[in-house]
């Protein structure tokens, strides 16, 4: 090992992958001359900022190889999006601070389009103080919302769950409309972009099946229109089945469901837009509902990942070292799809400055006509991202053998920072 | 083959692996010489009293072989409860002459405890008419509150998916802890008894792990004692995760989110408490949380089936052929455990007069004493159900392979009837 030391953050919502994305930068970094050391930093970037910095040199080889297979983010995450290099000097000038105290040469930032903005920054930062550090996004987000890229790392683990979900959910429902419950309502993630919603799709194979009606935040929700629909898939098939999009909002841009609390980034908080479903359809048409939200279990359930996903997880944390072994800074591994069947991909590189801040919403192409479900090309994009299974091992007593670790901190060489 | 038919229906809500008792019931009839066909009704009692009967002989061989893996009721199901003789007497004379039309000597009723009470109904009322029918109650709710069998087939493969789940979404919040939500949710079904939410405690495999708070049916909900633990675990571990049955109800026996809509049987109709508990916690310690409420799903998910669950409930179905082949009526195949460790188990049988309308709840010797976990009995009781996997086979689009089936209904022979 020689060269500078790597610096890896997870950020924003983890995923049933992102740590196998580590997984790929850590045992990569431990095969690869070119880089030193990969510390992690503790909860995100918030981490580097405390100068709380994980010695991953600590963790054994079982362990790195268990984050294949776990959930959550090992190392913690945050919610914290740093602002302009105006607005807060200060805290780029602490990061660049903390990387020269820990010879960070690479910096590898995890996450979605604010993390890529982020990492653009940090790139941009470094140089004008005369201390060039490369910077590398690694993608991640279950909202499938990067451009560019064939897909996001965590979003077709999500989706086979989904899929899988209310596949399973509908045959439930199925069986009890004669005399109970005639319509089914999963609430999943996605709050500007319905890819998660759209691949609720995948479980109706052949048209008609269960799920009948998916309702996307592309999609302005029409009461009436709505109210009809399940109306006659009721009275068609003798139950319903839906999956709506946490994100559905009327003709007028309101949340179906705005319970007005805001994240840190000042997204509206959402959930619970499941329940107002089920009520509507109750008081209007007088069906028992019963409603899932699936909420975290969604995005942790690492139990029925897509094989894809990890593939692809694991990837481009093994890209990220590789780029930067080779002198590349500003950009970030994408998946590059060459065919659909067999699904065959590449990994590629992207400019951050392309990536950061732009959301790629559900294209009208992927939506049927009425709005209400998926068209056979968003099926034809979709569907071999959750081909093949990737099973935890499970110990004697039935549990999942997920890995925790007792992290190694890197002894702190600054004062406490505070803004 | 030869004897009398064999008419097998299910009831009541339907579980991971009831159809894999069905399976156990088919398989098994079609090798014993002793019984006729295998007719199945067509949405639980329901069916029997339309006279809508599903002839199994049509299904193929790997259709059959099938529904092991196959998630809710293939035959469909009902929310149907007979009353007592004496006030619905047309309704069992009714089920009488539709066995008679199709030439029916065993019924399998496949449910809970009031389709244990239902079958023991339909034993006295054919000797009466005398025209004797071996009614066999085949156990399945995942509520696991009949009492005598060790368990109830259904039950265990929803304590797996219920321990997992909330393993994998605690390190999903103990992952964003530090910058965002620090307490997360699972509502759970159990209207009485609280098995269900107990399961979550198996993945808090040691002292102080997640989820470190369970709210059962059988402890009256104290909001003070409550916030103040939720408080100490977030200050100690620096998030919290809760499972909470739907049945959860305050010292007046209130439930803690009563809609006030009730099902067929006359029980209040459930669901929603999750986010009860949320607002509570954020409205008096501030805390950001998530929550979770799963519903069917977890009643349906049989991609994560427990294979102690799957091989019990084919057990049953199995020994309800055995049991009516060898003269037996009146009862119900049950689970006895022999030992926990390892889990040793077989077939016993119990009188289905001492099965009917009793619930099992949880007892106080498996809730620690300050009520909000599980004790190491209940640990050693519940730890041996979820053992060993048991994966349904997937396409190459990556779903699960479950079966449908295009039912062939036997030809009616009767008028139709209406009571």
């Amino acid at each position: 090992m020689s060269g500078k030391n790597i610096l890896y953050a997870q950020s924003g919502g983890v995923t049933p992958v992102i740590n196998a994305t580590a997984c790929g930068v850590i045992e990569t970094a431990r095969a690869e001359t070119e880089v030193g050391n990969v510390l992690a930093a503790k909860d995100g970037i918030l981490g580097v900022l405390d100068e709380q910095l994980i010695d991953t040199s600590a963790m054994t080889t079982q362990q790195v190889a268990g984050l294949r297979h776990t959930p959550g983010g090992i190392f913690g995450s945050c919610r914290y999006k740093l602002k302009s290099i105006e607005d807060s000097r200060a805290e780029y000038e602490r990061l660049i601070e903390v990387f020269k105290a820990h010879n960070i040469g690479h910096f590898f930032y995890n996450g979605g389009g604010d993390s890529a903005d982020t990492a653009y920054k940090v790139s941009q930062i470094g140089e004008q103080l005369g201390f060039p550090v490369q910077c590398i996004g690694i993608p991640k987000t279950i909202d499938n919302d990067l451009p560019i890229t064939d897909v996001c790392p965590g979003f077709p683990s999500v989706a086979k769950y989904v899929a899988v979900s209310i596949m399973e959910a509908s045959l439930d429902v199925m069986s009890m409309a004669s005399s109970s419950t005639k319509v089914f309502i999963l609430e999943v993630m996605g709050r500007h972009a319905g890819w998660i919603a759209a691949a609720g799709g995948l479980a109706a194979r052949n048209a008609g099946e269960a799920p009948q009606i998916i309702l996307f935040p592309e999609v302005a929700f029409d009461l009436q229109a709505f109210l009809q629909r399940v109306d006659n898939v009721v009275k068609q098939s003798g139950y319903c089945s839906i999956v709506v999009s946490e994100g559905v909002r009327d003709a007028g841009g309101k949340f179906l469901s705005d319970s007005g609390v805001r994240d840190a980034f000042g997204h509206a908080q959402l959930g619970g837009v499941a329940p107002v479903v089920a009520n509507l359809i109750k008081a209007e048409l007088g069906h028992k509902c019963h409603w899932a939200v699936s909420d975290y279990l969604q995005r942790s359930a690492r139990h029925i990942a897509s094989r894809v996903d990890v593939e692809q997880a694991y990837a481009v944390g093994k890209a990220a070292v590789e780029f930067t072994a080779a002198g590349k800074t500003g950009v970030m591994p994408i998946i590059e799809r060459l065919s659909d069947d067999p699904y065959q991909w590449q990994i590629a590189e992207a400019e951050l400055g392309k990536l950061a801040n732009i959301e790629k919403t559900v294209p009208a192409s992927f939506i049927s006509e009425d709005g209400f479900h998926i068209t056979d090309a968003c099926r034809g994009y979709l569907s071999p991202l959750i081909q093949g299974e990737d099973y935890p091992p499970y110990g004697s007593d039935g549990l999942p053998q997920y890995v925790t670790v007792k992290h190694k901190m890197a002894p702190p060489k600054l004062d406490s920072w505070c803004e």
